[in-house]
């Protein structure tokens, strides 16, 4: 029996769609299709084009294709949605989440034709709603549609704590529940650095500074770079949750899953400690909550619900 | 006594210079600085920030700084220059290698003054004449001063053989000689597929356009990006470079190295094989050509020549 | 859909097969299932075990497992065969074929009982008369049975001549046909140092030593250790097939193959170039050979023949 | 200026320091050179030659030879102590003590001549007094006298927990203080999986088995194999510690350290957590213990000084 390599398609050439296609390809997880819209056909074939002549020397084997047609997409293993705008200029919040949810629903009716036992992991901001408009137009069950903002927010948490105390990052874990960016809730108390609670090594101003510091981590990035947004750190993340699912890992991830009735919520897509492996979302693991932070949750889902109503 | 990590500086923060930087991280050959203009120095740091984010995440220790002053890069072990200028619209050549050479100087005089005993790789364009720009400037002898361009140009031929055949990447092999780009001289008779000459596998015509695809390879990305030129093939092979220099591989890799009566010529940097290792080029392997290969080279040589001569 | 993790099983937990099944898991290319002799269940097991402890510091993810139960080979994608006896000391050469030869049938029921749809892959010596045993017994197509021996060959050559030229062992190339050891066909030809042939860069009585040492290279270790075998280098072997197979890639790879005419011999497994993807054995790849080159050809064939012939 | 690749020398061709070796070599952190004695010099050798043979397929440039003779280890820039005699039937422990007390003795002096800057790494069992013993022949610094059981330990109960849980090994931790296997004192408390205490996860009596499995460990191998014991886990742990040194990486490891009154203890190499990186041990940190754990910990260092009162 003919052993088929696995396929991962990526939605939106820019910097964070492309990033991630490498990084996937880099690892060997599959071959990689990425897709934009007509318009964009030519660059989205020109980074592809250069990304495979990389990998002769990179020493990968993954085909990777730049395409505006979804059929290439078709049978689809993962499908990563990195597409939609970025706020601009006098444009109303509003306006921005409309315009995205309209990009992920008729983005979702191409994957769901295409690759109808794919799982969905979505990037897009705001990325709460957004996932939630995907779970809703793909019809998938609620395992295979994922949003990623936790293994982000934790990364720039992990870094500016392994750069605080100057040790390895691969010492240094984070902990995040709830929206992204400013409606995030750190829970510091699972935070650690070789296994010791951080708020044993850090003194605590120097900690809340590095905790607001990572709820502005976006933003951080944006004005500096002063046109666009961060991209490597988004791709990563989105690499570790693909590898986890294609891999079936059973990694121990903070994702954007569905609720219905974990920590007190129902049909919210909200940010959580969940396995991840071969099936998506395999568990969401629910912890007891201190008030204070049982109260920033719910701070967290009022705005991400904010956000859903705008949809409604 | 003390381990130091190694360190690598990446001059020019554009999207070559950054995937270079990432692609070093990753591999955790060293610590690695990023320089560019003082007007770019938000963008380089927002660049560096966002790649250190990714670091957690992608399991590597290395530190990523973005920086507009070269005392940032003192003592680096490795130093690679992708700055300069693209042409543009209505530029004419000589005024792009000018502006470019002015650059090589500028940025060499920074580098040797804060890294006297690196080694440097240079990529801008037209990069046998900038190699060489940038030799004469730093006074540094010839075998710590090398261009790239071989490996990109038979990653390319690699990759379009590996399509052609539907093979692995990992069993193509490609040889080129001489300039980058049109002036390259492809040796097709030290090109392979598991070892079986090339010739053997892929009827004339269709080799003979992947040749002329090869040759023109800069181009068709250009053309497709419609807004720019390749990174990702032009990091990676920036990186294999790297590596073999700091891990001291002594890797058979084409580069542009200075010739002092190599292949019957003198005082220019050209393409030819060489042996890289932490002498950077430890020898230059000279061949016996045949008259065609050997006119061919001398066409290549003289197109080198001409660029020098505005120079001059 | 979910997504089933692949698996591989190793018959056998010798030194080779328990390097084998290490490195497949290091390179999380599936679960491993170690299966041996009920005799030495414990000692597997052991293995096995010690194995799985190392994957947090290693950082894979793959569940190993030692057993003397068939049964939890099940459904495996690849089956490795490193079972069978070494000579000893006043065994004669045909015992040692039909004792072997026997293990081989044993191995081979259970395997396509459990594992109707696998790829195998036969490493036990003498390998060609071996693998052609599991073909007989299996009834799989030919090209989901396959030899080891170019492999490791080509590696020891690579080795010796990286070496003799003091460079890195990723340039170097080598190329055989033919039986394993003494009955190797190589193709000096067809070996490279960054794609020269090797007849340019050393002398001809070099070259002929280090194929001769390359011929009796399992000898050299066998000699050095006193008491064992070569497994390092054969289980990374083994490991480069099966991960060619898993990940598709379609390498070309020297592999023991059924001949149908290929290279004018038939009803016969014999080293020969191949492409080796998600289909076992993909293609045999033919060449034109001198006729020095097909009288040593013809020389190793009669060779397996006599090996085969007790087993008629 | 020329750059040069790292040494690394492992002391003992055993199935640890052999399979140490490989995985040194297979991450490209140095040139490797395994040292036995010169009864064992050929096996070492061919060892050596067979791990080599396999560099060419696993991808890796590292030279790695076997020898008896000291002089080729030198200038290495870490050493590793595996050698010594494992306890056979009616040999008494301060037997075994004495034994290996002297081959440490012998082993250090041959280390400290040809390589007077290096790290030193020890293995050898019972291991804290050993690793003493070797601080105190060898004159060295005590950060440049490191000894390993902390990694192995946790990497054992890591294992057991992602079984117990079904997750990946990588996103479980755990923490041990103390001397190895029986007298180790593990930290619950600081034990993890994805961030979450496994007190929250696992019940009492399951943590509590997997506590006592852990502690016998090593047993449970042993018991296994029949003969002999475990050397997968303790390689790879070994050559986390190299690699944190070599890179520079800053890791927060549990390792063996000389205490000059951390803990309430002088004198001693002890089991707690540090930072190991370039200098060795860059730090000891200290944590506030709960009156049972630094019961526990008293035990362990009673235990400790009555293996070190055999050597005085």
């Amino acid at each position: 029996m003919s052993i088929r390599r696995r396929k991962i398609s990526v939605v939106g050439a820019g910097f964070t769609g492309a990033t991630t296609a490498f990084l996937l390809a880099q690892k060997e997880l599959g071959d990689v299709v990425i897709v934009d819209i007509p318009q964009l056909e030519n660059p989205t074939k020109g980074k592809a084009l250069d990304m495979l002549e990389a990998s002769p020397v990179q020493g990968f084997d993954a085909n990777i294709i730049g395409t505006s047609d979804y059929a290439d997409t078709a049978n689809s293993d993962v499908v990563v949605i990195t597409a939609g705008i970025a706020r601009k200029p006098g444009m109303s919040r509003d306006d921005l989440v409309s315009t995205n949810s309209n990009i992920m629903k008729a983005v979702t009716r191409e994957i769901v034709k295409h690759s109808p036992n794919c799982t969905i992991v979505v990037l897009t901001n705001p990325v709460d709603a957004m996932t939630y408009t995907v779970f809703k137009e793909s019809g998938f069950p609620k395992h295979r549609v994922i949003g990623q903002s936790g293994v982000l927010d934790t990364a720039r948490f992990r870094t500016f704590v392994a750069q605080e105390l100057n040790l390895s990052v691969k010492d240094i874990t984070g902990f995040v529940l709830g929206g992204h960016g400013d409606e995030m809730v750190p829970l510091v108390r699972f935070s650690y650095a070789g296994g010791i609670p951080l708020e044993n090594l850090i003194p605590k101003e120097r900690l809340d500074a590095i905790v607001e510091r990572t709820r502005k981590g976006g933003g951080e990035i944006v004005n500096l770079l002063g046109n666009g947004s961060a991209y490597y750190a988004p791709a990563a993340s989105l690499v570790e949750m693909v590898e986890a699912i294609l891999k079936d890992q059973r990694r121990v991830l903070p994702t954007i899953a569905y609720l219905e009735g974990e920590y007190g919520y129902k049909g919210i897509y909200l940010g959580v400690p969940t396995i991840i492996g071969g099936n998506g979302i395999e568990q969401i693991i629910e912890l007891d909550l201190t008030a204070d932070e049982k109260a920033a949750l719910d701070r967290s889902v009022e705005a991400v619900k904010n956000v859903m109503n705008v949809l409604a």
